[in-house]
């Protein structure tokens, strides 16, 4: 595995990747690697020839009360996880090669950050796809992989390559998730032990919502009205940040239940800010969001 | 030579062409094409091996009040142009072809777009940026060529390709003048004969500007106020929108003239908007910002 920090050096390479006619997949990540990650590495070399992975810690995307100062950077770790994992470069650029001092362009979108997380976290999502935006530049891939858990950067960046006409693929991997249900994330390190129970309950409301949708119910506020009552047990109603049903498409606010509606919760669990979701008959909308199995 | 809207055949055209080793030049263009845009042409076949010209009336950079419906569009004079002039592929997208009904991923600068056109035409480099940006992804070129008389638009389109890491080289080519001095622009045609002979005013200030510069004047309130006074000679107070002595680099206003300032003007004769610029000492800034004799 080749390890290289020069955005200059790494767009070089894959592009003569790409002229040997091999097809090049990309997994960017923030390091902190856990099995969500290695779960889009193993997408990765199934959609391509030749996996680039890379570790950024992207300043632009925290807000200025977030957590970038203490995010985790096991960086030799990270190294060893992707080597094991038949990762063939690991890219770890700097803030430096990254974004120029005077930097003054970014990529943004006015709609589908309406809802979710984007009123919460503001200038967030400028951050992700302006980060993404260089990243997939440098690294030129054919494919890019996301995983679900991020379900709004997922699909803000395939319209972002949509509406810009970038010329990768953006598939989306299924969350992964620990055996009790808890959707697989760096934050998660942030919780102590009782917190970690608690924790649970995102995903305990998904099932439930999930349930109502296969005995039929389709009526979405009664539906994230019992999410939010499940969640209120076992943390403060102020807690719960939100708790929608939006279309995947274009994340607007639906009232009827459907195949491909989104159902997205964001609940903090003492002071660690958790994310998880579904995606109704996820199956049937596989092939049109380039969701992977 | 080639005519294509299709952005998708644009893209797989140039991309087989830089396979065959060839060299892809772009000459973005908004039409009614004169002898500026020729020069635009000539210096992309002197930078490339393969030279594509687009021709899009861009909505998205026009504002409400401006000039988007009655923008010149005469498409069978133009392909006759390039086809004089040696294009290989001429790109005719509608608008279509470059937005989805749906488009809402917009690339903006927060820092270049101070001044000048910037507070004059809220969203019109937004509107640039971003279909520079979609064109650039569909013709993948190496060079990029723009005029040096929308200098602002030009600087900008180099930041944004230095932020996001775009593979694309820009060059910058002399403004062509008429030979009382006026720049050409497609929104001459607006003029009336007697705003035509008004319009001079623009260049002439500029000329005073430089022989103050060669004279030995650095006082940049000073020279900016010597060409007002000559504007406003000719035109009401009103119509000069502004006049301004930036750095070229960072286009900040700067109080003293050294090589490398940009001198600018915006002034209204009649209701035609009109912008002029010079580069103080072009020929030592060339290699750093692609200038083209």
């Amino acid at each position: 595995m080749q390890v290289l920090s020069s955005p200059t050096e790494v767009a070089a390479l894959s592009l003569n990747m790409r002229r040997l006619g091999k097809r090049v997949a990309f997994v960017p990540t923030m390091g902190a690697l856990h099995a969500g990650h290695l779960a889009l590495i193993e997408a990765a070399k199934r959609h391509g020839d030749w996996v680039v992975v890379s570790i950024f810690v992207n300043p632009t995307q925290f807000g200025p009360a977030e957590d970038f100062g203490r995010y985790p950077r096991p960086l030799e770790a990270d190294r060893q996880t992707c080597e094991a994992g038949g990762v063939d470069l690991l890219f770890t650029p700097s803030r430096e090669d990254v974004y120029a001092p005077d930097h003054s362009v970014y990529v943004v979108e006015g709609n589908l950050t309406r809802g979710l997380c984007g009123p919460h976290r503001p200038g967030h999502f400028r951050g992700v796809l302006t980060v993404v935006a260089i990243l997939l530049n440098i690294a030129l891939p054919d494919v890019a992989i996301f995983g679900q858990k991020d379900a709004q950067q997922a699909r803000l960046i395939q319209r972002m390559v949509r509406d810009l006409r970038m010329a990768t693929r953006i598939l989306i991997a299924p969350t992964v998730r620990e055996q009790d249900g808890l959707a697989l994330s760096s934050r998660n390190q942030y919780l102590t032990e009782e917190e970690r129970c608690r924790a649970c309950v995102l995903s305990e409301a998904l099932r439930l919502a999930e349930s109502c949708y296969a005995a039929g119910d389709r009526d979405a506020v009664q539906v994230c009205a019992r999410m939010r009552a499940r969640c209120e047990a076992v943390v403060p109603a102020s807690a719960v940040e939100y708790i929608e049903a939006v279309d995947f498409e274009g994340l607007a606010p639906v009232t009827t239940l459907a195949d491909g509606t989104l159902l997205a919760l964001c609940v903090r669990v003492g002071k660690t800010r958790l994310i998880d979701n579904v995606i109704l008959g996820r199956p049937h909308m596989a092939a049109a969001y380039g969701l992977l199995a």
